[in-house]
């Protein structure tokens, strides 16, 4: 059992996760930190949204001040410490020097997040109140209560676990988008004991993040908190990069296929893949303009094979579109071609239509340019969860 | 009575709908003629999408080699003749070809507009069936039946009247889903007695759409069918183009808010001003993100004034912004200046959220740019609505 969890910690790391009382009763805390309080090489990538909120300023002016380190990263969900100002901006700075205090570092080596309501103040009181606990009871077993912590309205925590022939991957997240009343966040903390320069860190972090948690699109929302942070130990020494690399994507994949079934209101996930786009840049425009539309989600909502909306949204996305040579394919099987259907296997799509998962292509009949999203389908659920008055 | 139907129809022109067997029980068919079967001036507009319904390619060609003339205008509601290839275009011309013969004029003349469900063929014969009489049955009084027969999920015909001192306009629209600038499944039909040279009336109708339909962002889709068509039959003599153009505008005006009243599933219109912005094109980039983002959408639903996702959709739309001088208000009273909560009147601004139609104001603190959206909340008639298997 114990060596189960120790996996989800690679050499080097511990954590651990609270119920601090930000929420009513579950863990709402958690910190990650080195074993030895040694900075770790760390990596990061953050919300590409204007309208950011004071952790995500924090923790990327720390890691481009200090050139990427960081000994712990503390975290708070139900609230996202976000349209809060220059308070908020304070409450972050406490947060990382509480942090800092109960485990003898430098706060500019510790990195903060919050995940939650927006335009609320962060009751800093009683994290700041949770905060040396969470230093005392920082563990190898402690991951599993900090992937507690950081949930909002998940159903459930998000591990993954890579190990690779000289190293460990490991890492936990949270979902991306639609969480709850007034949450649309994802937060994930990728640990590992490989040895490996910060730039080739950053490089391979931007790639996978682009190459999975990117693809994932629940309501086309961009949130004010996103962060994915990378840390490494360096403690099993030098990793083989493109092991190294292919982990780091496998981990990153499976947290995003957790993610998106996790959705809230979800009831169907989408493979979609957008193909004969003028260039890989077109196709992922058309495959978000497809995905992101109303009428589409609604129609795998309904187990609907209605090409007809994903070849409208395909010809109003903005990307290179010709119909004559476009194409749909629900689950392998095309139904329309040059615009018009096609005879084809009915009860073969039908049954495709049954499961809960749906492989969709849109050839858009141009180039040679592919994209690929994770879509998810529009249900009542959402709706529930997101209109409630805060 | 008469006299007020009369109105609807400016001189020079007759409708006519009915039911002739596309849709179960309701109209689905309409014809639009001039009275002496002469050719009016016609100008239109049409849908941007690039996978276009054969009657818009029909419509589009013949208006584009005859100059801009028309002396009918057959539609039929129930199937959209899109997604439908090369069936779907000898469809469309058959439909032309069969009006003109009941109508005794060139097939040159005749434009046709189709609406409905995507993808399915054109029931062709039923339509070709019910033509002659929708030409025996053309009248001055005929355009409520018109106004029914262009109908999809509406609740009600939509008609609008202007009474210049010299002209008279009158319009008819189609709404419902899928409605984006850039149109949606939108259809409306303008007629007037009105004598204007045609390319200002092409270019006073483009203005009209822009300022009036392009600004309803019902879900984001644009459709395949998006057609506004505004015939001029000239009868009462030269107008005064700027009372013309007004007349237009108010119009357009009319029928764009009863189309958003009657959007599918709504329980929330929303007039959302975009200020502050680095310009004009820039406060539109703004105002698209925020209509159609689901959360911002959902929190209409809620009557939640959150206006930290109206922020965060500013902040990811790609329009300059600048959060420290950016602010939103509800019915006039600004809950947040600086990414931050603004004390305010909260029993004004609850007040506002329990009325059916809110003021929004997003201010991007960069410069003086605006632009204005009529957005509508997403509750769980637009799932109902758009779930169904077809």
């Amino acid at each position: 059992m114990e060596s189960t969890r120790e996996c989800y910690c690679p050499q080097g790391f511990v954590a651990s996760g609270l119920h601090a009382g930000i929420k009513h009763k579950r863990h709402d805390m958690a910190l990650l930190a080195t074993v030895d309080r040694q900075p770790a090489r760390a990596a990061a990538v953050f919300t590409q949204n204007m309208f950011v909120a004071p952790p995500v300023v924090a923790s990327r002016s720390r890691l481009a001040e200090n050139g990427g380190q960081a000994v712990a990263v503390i975290v708070n969900s139900g609230n996202a410490n976000a349209g809060t100002g220059e308070p908020g901006m304070r409450d972050a700075e406490a947060m990382c020097d509480a942090a800092a205090q109960a485990l003898g570092c430098d706060p500019k080596h510790v990195l903060v997040c919050s995940t939650g309501i927006i335009g609320n103040p962060l009751p800093i009181d009683t994290i700041l109140e949770a905060t040396p606990k969470l230093a005392t009871t920082l563990s190898v077993e402690g991951s599993e209560d900090a992937a507690k912590g950081i949930l909002t309205t998940d159903s459930e925590p998000k591990e993954a676990l890579f190990a690779g022939s000289t190293f460990t991957i490991g890492a936990m997240a949270k979902g991306c988008g639609m969480i709850a009343p007034n949450m649309a966040t994802m937060l994930a903390f990728i640990t590992t004991d490989a040895d490996l320069p910060q730039a080739d860190m950053q490089r391979v972090l931007k790639e996978a993040v682009d190459a999975t948690f990117n693809t994932l699109n629940v309501d086309g929302a961009t949130s004010t908190n996103d962060t994915v942070i990378l840390l490494s130990s360096g403690k099993r020494g030098v990793a083989n990069l493109s092991e190294f690399t292919g982990g780091l994507f496998k981990v990153c994949e499976e947290l995003t296929l957790k993610m998106a079934r996790d959705a809230e209101g979800m009831t169907r996930l989408v493979r979609l893949r957008v193909t004969g786009a003028r260039d890989d840049a077109d196709a992922r425009v058309a495959a978000k303009n497809i995905a992101e539309n109303n009428l589409v989600k609604c129609s795998w909502h309904g187990g609907d094979p209605y090409w007809g909306r994903l070849l409208s949204a395909a010809g109003s996305s903005g990307a290179s579109f010709n119909v004559d040579r476009a194409f749909v394919a629900y689950g392998g099987t095309m139904v329309a071609m040059s615009g018009a259907p096609l005879p084809h296997d009915e009860a073969a799509v039908a049954e495709h239509m049954k499961g809960d998962e749906y492989e969709i292509e849109v050839h858009l009949g141009v180039g040679s340019g592919t994209a690929q999203v994770i879509g998810v389908d529009l249900g009542p659920g959402y709706i529930k969860e997101n209109s409630k008055t805060s």
